[in-house]
């Protein structure tokens, strides 16, 4: 499937309300559980997503769109998330998430991208060269894969209460070793 | 996390809601991709899903519950689904699962569980010998997986698209080989 604008939108307006579906007021065992050491809770995810709000994307978009002389793109802490959220509820991150989001796309709606400016390129410091296209279909693909990382890491939760199902569900056994 | 029946419930009330949240009014491309052939597409998950409300969690649970001379399962069909809703919208599948969902959690929430019954005892025609706890768990992690397989397959029709982030991006790269 071709980048395509609209529909690229169309996703990322989503994702707030789908973790919102998921997550909202749902019990601690399931929001604090992990895939083992070193990985994401849901409660991370959300935290994780925010900074990618407030750091990567849209910020990154427009280091490329200034087109100054110098389009290198800050490197991303992974982990920013894990003191500046700690205290906090599911419901208040969930809720920032929204709004920042929600903030990013009126601001991404409001750039008259033609064609010849997705390609405009960056540097991705650990990458290399990208371009704008690649950067926006990069943040879809990010959600769609912290949603199914939210999910999996739920169903992991009940992978010895399943008894013998482990066998005909998959995603039980996705990821022995944590790759995001 | 050991199995508890509030918890599980909570979790299968919400699926309607988050793959409403997803995929209600979404563009084809993204409702019809799938992983390659012989795999599901989102619109196909929600079939399936359909089908397991249907001729799986809950009528399984009522086989084990009748305490009857057989508590052998009927085999399940994972392609049900394919003919049985061709031509019919995402919408309308979705209104079909969410009130058969919310019918089901009725009928699971009218039942007096006490813990001894969650130990009675069924029989997977794959599987063999499980338990009510086993079923009513695998039906939680069975939905997330599900979610989870969703957000996947959506995300890699971007694989492409990504570019030079397919590296930071395992979801575009998980399930080489088609596992559920």
């Amino acid at each position: 499937m071709d980048f395509d604008l609209a529909l690229s939108i169309d996703v990322l307006a989503r994702t707030p309300a789908t973790l919102h579906a998921l997550l909202a007021d749902l019990a601690e065992p399931w929001v604090r559980g992990t895939e083992g050491p070193d990985t994401f809770s849901p409660f991370d995810v959300v935290g994780h997503l925010i900074d990618g709000e407030e750091t990567d994307w849209i910020p990154r978009a427009r280091i490329i769109l200034a087109r100054g002389p110098e389009v290198r793109f800050q490197p991303y802490d992974r982990f920013r998330h894990r003191a500046r959220n700690a205290g906090r509820s599911m419901r208040d991150l969930l809720a920032e998430f929204t709004s920042l989001r929600g903030a990013n796309l009126d601001r991404l709606r409001s750039w008259p991208l033609a064609e010849g400016q997705l390609d405009l390129p960056g540097e991705h410091p650990g990458l290399g060269p990208v371009t704008l296209r690649q950067l926006l279909a990069a943040w879809v693909a990010h959600d769609l894969g912290h949603v199914a990382q939210t999910a999996r890491v739920m169903a992991k939760q009940y992978k010895e209460a399943v008894g013998p199902w482990v066998a005909y569900l998959p995603v039980l056994t996705d990821h022995p070793v944590p790759r995001s």
